[in-house]
């Protein structure tokens, strides 16, 4: 089995499966995943300039002094490590060392509530210690699967009991304010086969809604405010994402993964319901979303301001996770194209092109004469880290991951999702991928290995490909083009994703985008960015003609580049901005 | 002499001053001031309520107990017992002997900190200890000015000398985080002739800038930024306003002070550009200004988002404050054009026309379906209190306020800046205003009492009145009118100002109103609101017709407003909005 992240139970019902094996091997992922590679070993320095690891090994008995920071600075380290799992790069014992020797008798495991002596589960609503956990249990699922050593599965197991006996249905009132811990339990239960981890996720996902996991008493602040914690509503009654973008998205993953192995089909039906909702009302061009910087959160509906878009990069990847399950789950290939979008458009942008910086904040509009305030604004560009370093580590295991996220399999078939130079296989059908893709749209699939009888491959025909071809036949957009005959190994289907750069408009209710154009060529979402532009120019001053023509031209720029021309202007990819010092930069162009 | 608050001394240098009596007779204002002096009573409910007097009375040993709140809330009660003072309506002597009662003996008074036993000004970026104690000074020049009791002036100049011994060059280093004790300074020089304070002043605007303010070490927030206390910049290099709002323009309006009274041109000219600056580029249509949630800040050129608009209301009324220091200093009829527009559409807006509730945040769009998050969100309307309550008593007082803000004198004239139904006197020189503005554009001046040689007054021609008259003959708008010659009792003059309703749009660097149109009509700045639309509307799905005609119609609604009708739309004056219950609404509407 290829190792990979949200593997469901063969009980679970679900339309898709992972596959047993997906590599990455040339082409623009190749190149993203090598430069992430190198990004690993600079992220343990950086866990250890910020005292992450300090505070593990002072609470293993490894050292002395006093924690660094918050209480959610654990999980930093567990992401990284889920990173390397994936990654396959880096020696993972001692660390691993140290967490199973940090963890209590009991199981619990919090360094810093452990080194300061406070009492667990006394404020969950900010202590993130579930959410701690549950990335904990999300590195320990990527060690097994990923290394077979089980020893952090254990210091996981030991740590889920701990957990099973205190919550629940007669357990501790209070839940835990910021969701992973649901999709975890279940990724554990997928693990181990224990299905009180499975109904402990279920448990969780239903309590909520019910302002438990709210802080309690009167709080002026978004700490009083249940929707800030995706409990103001029960997820079966919910109709939208609201509040902290990141707790919503990591909710709606793990009620998704509850439904899926329970076969939960009202469950099922709400978050979908809500997906849509987010996809039509929410969510940037570029595929980020939570409009606000007040609490991180979902603005709403239709406010989505380039500016001061909030889009935090691990919100963006929570929603990647979501898509992923959703496509599972009903293998509907709209959350696919999301996928895609997401990854070329709202992860990619978060981590520079070299040294391994990145945007906790994603911006779609760097105004001239933007200045930063806060550590996590954009306007100072890319940062190694930051005080509360969750998005680093999670790009970092996300792209790390990326392989599982190209292709599933069935019964009788390969389901290709994600176009990338590549291996794949499904059962006894192997199938290499060849392509220059995201800036040009032939795919080659070449049969490696193929069984005795009929089986089908399945390529996503994106949304946005008009005018695409299988072997030279039209095939519908927005669907899946499904080639079902006898294969024989060094069968060659060819895949033609014509890639004109085409005009996309936000709707009419976003007032911020309202007679403007963003510009997407394929995959790609395009910015205009200062350094590209005639001199002295205001980029707030600049229009685009819709009616001109856009011409296409690779380049060398940028790692090389596809950039595109309209009149007086150029564009580059969204992606790539920010990586030639910092200058005004935008999305969405007045037209005109 | 009127009592009002920015009397400069006679040495200042200034082109006008303050009038030697103003009152507000008749009409419009005359309502909203007696709705305030309504409001006054409950404010002191809700002081109560809240535990900002018991903190006073546990620091003057009259009760026990622990300190309520952050150590900002004296401000509170001085900003209302400010009220109370302009207003005349309430007893003062009980709660003034209670803050003297508080004080210690070297002068220094902060209840909370007292009570709690905290070090004074150890953490001056976030304490409000001098911010107190300038709402504290400029409260007991109010008392003494409109009452001639001086016992809390004696409380304010003990406190202002502990300053003065504890501040200056060869004092503390930290400044304090979030000014108001500049102007507060020097209006308590203008009222004791004591130049110390005057010095304090102008050491604290000149100390600025250098990083002083800021919480010291590192800090990822807002805290670890100087812009956030206007401390990034030295005023007199300062080409904007920039981080906090509030502390952004109270400092500005206390270096303006500091200018005026020091004859500083240098200074006078930096505070002009910062203001010319903002008014282009960093202020909403209403006036309001301060863009940003995050940091309650200002936000960078042209971010100007009407539904996230933070524009609080404390921000407004300094920029009130600053822009008639700098109409004082100038004699440039656009800061009294300023004046009008922020006391119609920044600072009423912020209170309901019954049961004194107040806005915090003013959006200039409430999106259809919008939730409240914190307790401040405008989704939620406006409120009797807050958990921090700057903004109920700064409306309660600059309401109270108000007539000092209508007009000024000269060696020679009168200058009536704004129009309302009241009675004006500069020295001899006595005029009667009758009104029903801004309802209707006829102002008539009837002269009281006239000295035996030739006068002048001046009538302020704000900038949108085109085709004005004085006296039938065409006057300039954007300037003042100026009728001079020998008056006789009985004398009236009669200024038209015609009120078609008008079409404004912002600049076209602002995103979210590009393509968008405002309607106003005299001094007001019109809104929709969902009541008065056909059924089933949304209301971000309107549009409104600029070529179409424009009708006005005076009503009974809300007191009497005149509506205006486009097409099928339906527009109330923006201050008038949210008095029926809480509906979608919205300033600026799309063209089409």
């Amino acid at each position: 089995m290829q190792p990979s992240p949200a593997v469901p139970t063969a009980a679970a019902v679900v339309t898709l499966r992972p596959v047993s094996e997906a590599q990455v091997t040339t082409g623009f992922w190749a190149d993203r995943m090598a430069a992430n590679r190198a990004a690993i070993p600079l992220g343990r320095e950086r866990l250890e300039a910020a005292g992450n690891l300090g505070n593990l090994r002072i609470a293993a008995g490894e050292a002395s002094g006093d924690a660094q920071g918050a209480s959610f600075r654990d999980s930093d380290v567990y992401k990284w490590l889920e990173a390397v799992a994936w990654d396959g790069s880096q020696p993972l014992a001692d660390l691993i060392g140290t967490i199973s020797a940090a963890q209590r008798d009991d199981g619990y495991l919090n360094s810093a509530i452990q080194v300061r002596g406070e009492e667990p589960y006394t404020h969950l609503w900010n202590s993130h210690e579930l959410y701690c956990a549950g990335h904990l249990f999300q590195a320990a699922v990527a060690a097994t699967r990923a290394t077979g050593d089980t020893t952090l599965l254990q210091v996981a197991i030991k740590f889920a009991d701990h957990l099973a006996d205190t919550f629940g249905p007669s357990g501790r009132t209070q839940l835990e304010g910021h969701p992973v811990i649901e999709s975890a339990l279940v990724e554990l239960y997928r693990e181990t086969g224990n299905r009180r981890y499975l109904d402990l996720a279920k448990y969780f996902v239903d309590a909520r809604g019910h302002g438990r996991a709210t802080k309690p008493g009167f709080d002026p602040s978004h700490y009083g405010d249940p929707a800030h914690y995706s409990d103001r509503v029960p997820v079966r009654d919910a109709d939208t994402l609201e509040g902290h973008a990141v707790r919503a998205v990591y909710f709606a993953t793990g009620a998704t993964d509850v439904a899926i192995e329970t076969n939960d089909l009202e469950l099922l039906d709400a978050v979908r319901r809500q997906y849509d909702n987010m996809r039509q009302r929410k969510q940037h061009v570029t595929g980020a979303v939570g409009s606000r910087w007040d609490g991180e959160a979902f603005g709403d509906d239709y406010e989505l301001p380039p500016d001061r878009a909030y889009a935090e990069t691990c919100a963006a990847i929570g929603v990647l996770q979501w898509a992923w399950r959703l496509l599972l789950a009903t293998g509907d290939s709209s959350y696919a194209d999301q996928i895609e979008l997401l990854l070329y458009n709202a992860i990619l942008p978060a981590v520079s092109l070299e040294d391994a910086d990145y945007f906790y904040v994603n911006t779609l509009h760097r105004r001239t004469g933007a200045r930063g305030d806060v550590q996590r604004a954009p306007a100072y560009g890319r940062r190694p880290w930051f005080n509360c370093a969750c998005c680093p580590a999670n790009v970092m295991r996300t792209l790390a991951s990326l392989p599982a996220y190209l292709a599933t399999g069935t019964a009788d078939g390969l389901q290709i999702h994600q176009y990338a130079g590549s291996t794949l296989r499904a059962g006894s059908f192997a199938v290499d991928v060849d392509t220059d893709y995201p800036w040009d749209g032939r795919v080659t699939a070449t049969v490696r290995e193929a069984p005795a009888g009929e089986v089908e491959l399945a390529l996503r025909i994106p949304e946005w490909a008009s005018d695409a071809t299988v072997d030279d036949k039209p095939v519908t957009a927005g669907d899946y083009a499904r080639v079902r005959r006898v294969f024989q190994p060094g069968d060659q289907v060819v895949l033609q994703l014509p890639m004109p750069p085409r005009l996309l408009v936000s709707d009419d209710r976003v007032d911020s985008t309202r007679g403007c154009v963003a510009i997407a060529r394929g995959p790609l979402v395009y910015a205009l960015e200062q350094p590209d532009q005639q001199p002295d120019v205001v980029l707030e001053d600049l229009r685009l003609d819709p009616t001109a023509e856009i011409t296409a031209k690779r380049t060398d720029l940028l790692g090389g580049i596809t950039v595109l021309h309209s009149a007086d202007l150029t564009l580059i990819p969204y992606y790539a901005w920010a990586n030639r010092g910092l200058h005004p930069m935008r999305v969405w162009i007045p037209a005109g």
